[in-house]
């Protein structure tokens, strides 16, 4: 089959690798009918993730069909329309048991390994270990191109901006940085009823789409962010401040914008530490949140989805082919200047 | 002044009373801009609550503007334009500090008095006590239209419905009786994010309403309902069931329709015993629910009036002046048949 | 091997059946190194179970040794010492991924399957199913006579009256009935802050356990009961009854103890409809639940036990060999005139 | 009178002013009977919180007995014990309703005013605004002794580290600095089922006392801190980490203790900038919280202390007469070397 391969700093092509196989008896094997690229993959690229090794297929976002199912494998058959989330699961292990694959101790430590710690899903086929645990089936009702999505992005928006951040009816929210995650925690805030989203960005097609995603207040981030936020508010700040970018800036002024009490959720991909204000921190009763996505909350954006509440189709605003893997990664490495958000990749 | 005078069972008049004046340090008074009806000023003119007796000015549903405040308020002034609520609170006893002043231990046990245990609201004027941690102050952005239906009913339908029944994102619902509760309940369920809500009732009327409140489903009720309920779920019944009428049947078709680990959250005022099927129940791993409002989510609730998320104003169907009080409650006791919801009085 | 088995209303033996062997990859074979008999096991003697047929062996309860794993297992292996719980989890469908394996929809709807779908633990082995996720490890610092607890009654206490009663620091809790399982909650009240445990029974031996299990008050179940245990609170009832019996009278006393906003948590096991007086309960903001226990809270009870807080061997009062398994029966069917609590039943 | 004023940094003197006395119809006046030391208080001497002007009394932690109350009072009356605590509440801001007065937007922003923005309580005679809701009845069961550590060290170690910190049944804690504030989430994390708690300090005399209140191990901080309390763990940390100390290097080491899905809970007050790993933590799945004591624990830490639960009284460890106000506050300022925890200050 044909695969996206990394070899090294800079480095990667689609290139003729061995079908993917059964391994385990708890693997099942998906042929991949969609795709996409994640910010993740772009700091892979770069170098900037050890453990990612020379002939890694990349990826860790896919819908499919399921081709081949182990012995153990239960709940899933061939034929089944699936999806790949980021995550994978044992659903044996305390942290699987609690509800937190983001740190299952029996795939590694931490449940992101597709495209990191064991081949991925940027491929025509991918072996999917624990797969009863880790798989969800796709209602007829939900598309390929909405359920991509489903596999890392709008779960993260929503489990650690909008879950972690402890979103509730009549809050106001600021989402600083609109890309494609801090978009999903837009269009997910309203089912934890916010009164009032306020999306904060440098880039003015990310802005108009989370006044589109249902951001009722966009601001263009600058030095009188702060105080223009805290204006939107009855002056005391926003009771959730989400934090959607990875930089010391940003997340110092995700902290300026909160209340007395509030939330500061981190999203953001940290590559160095950043001085926070404890001295004028400590006494404000509020709360810092930050993680890895869970992708647990799976199974209600399905619902959601299938309901018509959450558009997730609309994260996908350019369109390949496996065979257009580089052009593919080059919109979405320069998704603002192409006005792009996720790229959508298929087959032929 | 004029009021609308209790005078035991079946006797009532709109007639000439002293003017309301403070008592106590604690007290305001309020002029009455708008007042409503519920079905609870019903029961008392049936005579089932005896606390109330000949010489009562019914009511606890009001609008209006402060004109007197006694010495030691000190959040409100005269000029303001307040929400009174169902419910009183001292914000000092357990209950209050706890959130639950539906049973604050000093104005009585139970913290509904208005139009009970101290003269009501469907009055020229009315005499507030605890005003400082009872009142809420109007936003400028909300009608007295769309205020008056916070003072009980909302509140009564998110607070004893989708709170108690912990309506969460994704979450299935089934509201059995959608009269103005039932109708609040359906108005409230989005703000937990409900992907589906059935409202079941057997006025056709009040099923269009439901519909157009928000409710993705409407059934007739009849000896089929709860198998037709069951079957728009995934077969296992709703995660949370709401009952909004008050008798054993309604309460026991609304106990069917939960699936294992769901909740019932009971909001009618029942009177007689209910058998329960503990036999069968003790098993399922439900909850039920019940109680009187606290009214303590009315702030939450004007934002999202005032953000337009909940269109409060529709919930009134007839309005009325003061002089025709006997009208409004002829409308309001025969409500189904005269297509009403909620009536809306004023002072001309 | 030998094994207690059914053989319709009113009859058992201990006799010779086939060994316990591997059916699916999932499974394991477990030789028991110690059981008890619960409750249930009566009840379905009494022919109350339609569930179980001739032939069928009881028993759901063990602490074993693994001595067979299936190729799909992966976290135990054989000579592993292991708690066999009362419920089987399948830890896919959506009940086990939400941590209620008490209604796992794989294993048949309910999580209960030992001695009841499938044959059971009173025998020197037994096949357990999805072994990965629903055994625990014991640790060392645990006995088998300490560990066997934990299969069922402690759990149930806990989860089915503590946990779902939501005990929370400084509360007052009632406990009416106090055999094994609401003992159990005697025993883990402080866990969560329990300010007074107070026990209500109508047999001496067991007030006097309660007292030296943790109870803070014991009081003899009369005429009386209701005014005794308010006036040991402030006069408005406790914040959580626990009923653990399963009676009509006795969950109608436990309704009758609790306060305004409190929690009624029934763990008893009932055959007959409730009449519930909700004319006077709709308006106190109760909470009544109910329910199989789901056994997560193994992990954390083991623990527990490890650091001494919960002695639970003190619960095994009699200990037998599985030659004596019917004196066992004996003497656990007349329990409170034997003085008995739980027996211990080992080989030899 | 007398009392104890600050004169400026390193300024104070136990001297003679004019009595407290009714300001507003929600005041109190109480006469002093017990009071203590803050380590805030210290804090101020050194010239560190500006808002404390020359002429202001000091202290915020008082028990006494209500001589004098304003006309709008309606709970406390002359003659009642209470507890005077740290936090003033108006009880009917939005912050005061949530269960928030450390934010209490009405007495200034911020509910600690004693002995910050009016005179406080280490003096004859203080006033209490807005007595009601904010001070509470001591019962007969609780000492002087026992109830001034309600005041502010207790409820700080509970609210802002175990209570913030999410402790639960079988949880491991680690308490960075068991000073006062430490030693009372030592006392406190059992309340809510703490399985093991690792007290962390350079001093040995306050390990000892760690031990004595209820930690399962004590540490000597060093530079093998965090190696030798993961190895008390499973390997992976613990779950709730509590800072109580307050600089940069403390919180460090705490949130180096806890594992994936823990909670970092800080007490301590800071006074410059902390640069935290965010590299490393993000991933972590961890929660960062802080902030001021609310003091609305108070009721349930009486029911504790009166049941014996929590043995206050061991917090005071010298004893002092108003007389001795400087002898006192020499001891307190070098409580480690003097094996001190608080100091009891008593009139004669």
């Amino acid at each position: 089959m044909k695969a996206l391969v990394y070899h090294g700093p800079g480095k990667k092509s689609w290139e003729e690798v061995p079908d993917a196989a059964i391994q385990e008896p708890t693997d099942v094997v998906v042929r991949v009918v969609t795709t996409t690229i994640c910010g993740t993959d772009l700091h892979i690229l770069h170098g900037d993730v050890a453990a990612v090794t020379d002939g890694r297929i990349l990826g860790h976002e896919a819908v499919g069909t399921v081709t081949e199912v182990g012995d153990a494998v239960t709940v899933f058959q061939a034929g089944d329309r699936v999806l790949v989330p980021a995550i994978t699961k044992c659903g044996r292990c305390e942290y699987c048991q609690r509800g937190m694959p983001s740190h299952c101790q029996t795939v590694g430590g931490i449940g992101w390994i597709f495209g990191h710690l064991i081949d991925g899903t940027q491929a025509e086929t991918v072996r999917v270990p624990y797969a009863d645990t880790s798989l969800y089936a796709v209602p007829d009702s939900v598309t390929n191109e909405q359920a991509i999505f489903l596999a890392d992005s709008l779960p993260t928006g929503y489990e650690v901006g909008v879950l972690a951040g402890q979103v509730r009816p009549g809050d106001t929210v600021a989402v600083v940085g609109v890309g494609p995650v801090g978009l999903s925690s837009v269009l997910t805030a309203g089912l934890w009823g916010a009164s009032k989203v306020i999306a904060i960005d440098t880039n003015k097609f990310r802005l108009d789409k989370a006044l589109e995603f249902g951001a009722t207040d966009a601001v263009e981030a600058g030095p009188g962010t702060v105080a223009e936020v805290i204006a939107l508010t009855d002056g005391l700040g926003v009771d959730v401040s989400i934090e959607a970018v990875g930089y010391p800036e940003t997340l110092l002024t995700t902290a300026s914008l909160v209340r007395p009490g509030g939330f500061i959720a981190n999203i953001g991909v940290h590559g160095t530490p950043v001085e926070l204000p404890m001295q004028d921190m400590w006494i404000q009763n509020v709360t810092l949140t930050m993680g890895l996505v869970d992708t647990v909350s799976i199974p209600t954006l399905l619902k959601m989805v299938a309901s018509g509440r959450i558009p997730a189709e609309k994260m996908g605003t350019h369109s390949f082919t496996f065979d257009e893997m580089d052009e593919a990664y080059d919109v979405f490495k320069n998704a603002a200047a192409n006005s792009a958000l996720k790229v959508v990749i298929r087959p032929a």
